[in-house]
């Protein structure tokens, strides 16, 4: 209430996550109201060959 | 790349919804880095029927 | 923490969705540890038309 | 087994996603294998005020 | 249909799943309804470095 | 925009995963329209002992 769910590429540092879900944390707070006690946000890392765009592996070379 | 998924109880207005979009993106590339352009936020409206916390629902009254 | 989403077809009513979150969430915390207070059940209504398995969506007729 | 869930904006017909479940499941059959039994797809209509892509709602005119 | 989506912190077993499992299904066919057959409970683990309350992250000490 | 969430059971190989993104975004396009460019496709690989149907775990074996 609410739960922010982030899904990105892995590889960001604990310290980034920290920082990320402070920061998060208090925008939404900051225009949507509501405590902070009230807000979870869930990292969830994708490795790049498991997220495409385009058809295209993000683990792939992109195409000249 | 990353998509942020915002899960919350229905009523934030449109207003609401468009400064948090830009206040969440801001504090996740000032954090976590990237691109403005590659972030996605999905908003999620959930009624207070759906859902609970400790087995009772958001639209029951609190128990004395 | 934890956070147990249900999506399930549309129809059920709220008197279904009470006790679903409390037994549910029972459920858990019987078999996995953990507070009531913990637990959040997210429900979320899904239509016959947006729901498909073997590649036909639920609101069509089998075929015989 | 698996369960493919698609987001996407509003505004396609049962129609579309009919022929859209049945070339996904096959798309997937082709590709990973298994039976077509076993494929579920699930779509989730988003509204253009719920998706920011760079911090700005789809809803809104795109900065000249 | 339904599918039941349960994130929680990483450290249960699979006795423990395989318990809330059973039980959690239940749950839901006494109370909603359907089969067995059609309930899949899907489990996903999440490190208590990639889950924040009130922008802190769960791994990091409580404040005094 | 849209986004499809593939979630199935580990052990598909990167070869697989790469024809299936390609495969299914065309499927996407073809039938719902829209540009290469916007569809992301991200896999997520579930472990057998975290996904259970009629309250049994993938990977328990099936009672006679």
């Amino acid at each position: 209430m609410p739960v922010i769910k982030i899904e990105m590429f892995e590889g960001r540092t604990v310290e980034q996550k920290r920082a990320c879900a402070a920061a998060v944390t208090q925008a939404f707070i900051d225009t949507c109201g509501g405590t902070p006690q009230s807000v979870h946000v869930v990292f969830q890392d994708v490795a790049r060959h498991d997220w495409a765009v385009a058809g295209r592996l993000a683990s792939d070379p992109k195409p000249e």
